[in-house]
């Protein structure tokens, strides 16, 4: 992509990121600061308000904007020219309330628009704005979900959801956690396991356990794997099954890779980090048949349920469990001579001290779509996966890298017209390049996103991963991306 | 603490709750649910902006209720009664906007008001409107700092704001990363470098190394049990010394520590998540000498510096060494043949996948009161700190646990009358159950909220540990709680 902004063009982006009025003009004159507003001014009402009510108005145009298909969904820009475009320092003085207004206006200007119905670069799209509501309130509330003390409302808004993901889950009881990302989760699981078990030997099997073309982990290689490393005097203990991998949206068979576990005693792992919102599908939630039978399983709202960045629960079949593993004993900072039942106090439960609030725009959002609203939405995803992938097999050029899609990635290659005819040894060279060619010029033009990388084994060249996860895409956005991929790539 | 309310009072709280107009009369005839507003009904724009805007009044009042001194911290309910006060289920169907919006009342009334100025419970205190504002952004742009690509301004704000973080650390270069919580930040830095010595032991101070009477290391200490570790046949290569402990707000010699480290060839890491913020004070940074010697280093600019939960940095000098060690080399994640310099993409740098924005909220907050207005906040806090010191040791009844502090942490037992003349070793015992049982009834009242623990090695009973970090905190704050201590405490 070449350098093409010159001084001129900069001069003329930045002029138009200073335009439009932040702060009212009679507020603007003023030349108000952060000191006079509230807490530190105590007069300061009328102005608090008027900020921050500016600050919204900004964040609603933004929204309006994002969601109309005209606008780009990015304006790309090489790091040391977006450099020149916003100025970012830390400056010795205090700033004004308007600079600080027209700060936020370039940086919302300047950004990737994550929710804009073109975007389907990562499993995260779509901006719900309920979920963004709560979150708003959450930083309002700006608490720790450390204790029952500081957070009560929240703790047991944690306990309810979770109550409720578990029964999904298909446990009769269990124990579970919001902490930050799936694999920190992830880490924390296997964590707790690596302090019973110090000669165990972990299999992961992204590296370890060969999968069939699909991307499913291969329960006989599995097997094999486990066998062989008894052999070599190692000692398994824990098994990670996948439901929804990251690349090809594919389904490890839970019952199969269960049965092995049961045989040798190992510990069974889901990370449902991707396909965990499935559960809520009574049409689909068959694909994570025998879920029930791990004895943890990670599951990260913000992807497939649509929650904003970031929520990830970890769960525990056996209750009791995370407080065991992870509790520091430090009574200096969780007293256990509380007026009320410590037990609620969550300090212990995970390996961080400070943990973010990330319950509350989850459970805003459910609460707003309710069971049937979520079945309803990830039942139309999956539906409008279909339509994409059936328009992608009828269309010329395209080719399916995973024929027929279990999930919501639907994973592509573009051939463009002169190499659809060459010898499959050089169309497979070749192919490498033409997905990131055209994902370059996607973002130059900052028409749409879309993500493309090779096979994690190297075995096939470099193609698109589509993902359909944002609540409100509609058809015409799926034929949108298609027809930009063959006009981009049909001359290449 | 009793639990006193009946089914009367909860129906009467109850009741009190579903006041409030929400959404105008008009809006709530209508009966609206998030299915019409955007992004799921294109033509539901007045209702979206009235929607967020109603939310934002609800926040607005919160925050002028919170910055009221006659308003309570909390109203305290136990777990059992708190359930019974507020509906937290899952519905089948989904819920309207306007009992979202009483939801949304229900959990800003129960909850406790961390940004009030008589909150003296944690570390983290009081509410940044710009940070909060920030936050609001960062919700509404919901993206993950995981590449350039998806994150191009936030990328750059970070490398922006850790330089001049690193300037103040004082190393001439350095690499840096936000990613949640001091303690996890920790775990990172020593998980780093487990992967070079397999066999190394790790020293926590916490746990092996001799502190003073006042929580500092004590560098004779630190060196016998160096020196007795490789008698042992141990291989020692990590020290962890605190600048500002969780406590006692204790600063270990950095110098004479790094002295040590330097003669034993030990990685000296600087846990500065709570004191980092002193290094913004010309007047003060001196209780920080030595670290610009540390290789690594934790902020956590939640704490001190005021930015919104979370926030916390992680700083290591020798650049590279972040992705050297973290790096998963997932091509499949993060490919190296995209059209910009792949070396601005932060994935590799982090344990976790997905990751917060968290330096939007600082970067805004820090502009909006730039070097010198932080310098002046650090100055004032421990100018109030000193107040608060003078004021206790000047109040009948009260006694220092740790005669001078040197920092913003206040530590000290209230004495109750009756146990005023026992000999030592009784009023020591009877003194334990002195400070849960002031916190209980504080609870109780919702006045005001201050931590309290024993000693880390329980060789001191129960102590108050009053922390003073919010920029806005008052003198008439400071007077208030050792009023209502006295009040609770002294005729117990």
């Amino acid at each position: 992509m070449e350098n093409s902004k010159n001084q001129q063009e900069t001069t003329k982006i930045q002029k138009e990121l200073h335009n439009g009025p932040f702060m009212t003009e009679k507020m603007e004159k003023k030349n108000l600061f952060a000191t006079d507003l509230f807490p530190h001014n105590p007069r300061g009402w009328d102005e608090t308000s008027h900020f921050l009510k500016s600050i919204v108005e900004l964040l609603l145009e933004y929204i309006k904007e994002e969601n109309d298909r005209s606008t780009k969904v990015l304006e790309f820009h090489q790091p040391e020219e977006m450099a020149g475009l916003i100025d970012l320092h830390i400056p010795e003085e205090p700033m004004s309330l308007n600079e600080l207004l027209k700060s936020c206006n370039e940086v919302l200007r300047l950004g990737v628009r994550t929710g804009h119905p073109h975007f389907f670069n990562q499993l995260s799209q779509g901006l719900d704005l309920i979920a963004m509501a709560g979150e708003w309130l959450t930083a309002t509330c700006n608490t720790n979900m450390f204790t029952y003390e500081i957070s009560p409302v929240f703790i047991l808004m944690e306990k309810e959801v979770t109550k409720r993901m578990i029964e999904l889950i298909g446990w009769p009881t269990g124990d579970a956690i919001f902490s930050p990302d799936m694999q920190f989760s992830h880490v924390q699981n296997i964590w707790e396991w690596d302090q019973f078990h110090h000669f165990a030997v972990l299999l992961q099997k992204s590296f370890n356990i060969h999968t069939d073309a699909s991307g499913r982990m291969l329960p006989r290689a599995l097997e094999e794997q486990i066998i062989k490393s008894k052999e070599e005097g190692l000692y398994p203990f824990f098994v990670c099954a996948t439901a929804g991998t990251t690349v090809y949206g594919a389904w490890d068979p839970i019952e199969e890779i269960a049965d092995i576990c049961e045989r040798y005693d190992l510990w069974l792992h889901v990370d449902a980090a991707w396909g965990g919102g499935i559960l809520l599908s009574p049409e689909y939630r068959h694909k994570l048949a025998g879920i029930e039978r791990a004895k943890s399983v990670t599951w990260n709202p913000h992807k497939l349920m649509g929650s904003l960045l970031q929520c990830s629960a970890c769960f525990v079949r056996q209750e009791g469990l995370l407080f065991q593993v992870n509790q520091m004993s430090a009574d200096y900072l969780f007293q256990q001579d509380k007026p009320y039942d410590v037990s609620y106090d969550t300090g212990d439960k995970a390996i961080q001290c400070g943990r973010h609030n990330d319950i509350f725009k989850l459970w805003l959002m459910w609460r707003s779509k309710g069971m049937e609203g979520y079945r309803r939405q990830i039942n139309r995803l999956m539906d409008m996966a279909k339509y994409f992938t059936e328009r992608i097999k009828a269309t010329e050029g395209f080719e399916m890298v995973v024929d027929e899609p279990e999930f919501l990635n639907i994973c592509f290659w573009y051939v463009p017209r002169s190499i659809r005819s060459v010898d499959l040894r050089e169309k497979m060279s070749r192919l490498e390049k033409i997905a990131p060619k055209i994902k370059a010029q996607m973002m130059q033009r900052g028409t749409t996103m879309v993500g493309y990388q090779p096979d994690e084994h190297k075995k096939r060249p470099n193609f698109f991963r589509m993902v359909i996860s944002n609540a409100n895409v509609q058809k015409v956005d799926l034929d949108f991306i298609i027809d930009e991929i063959v006009n981009l790539g049909y001359d290449l």
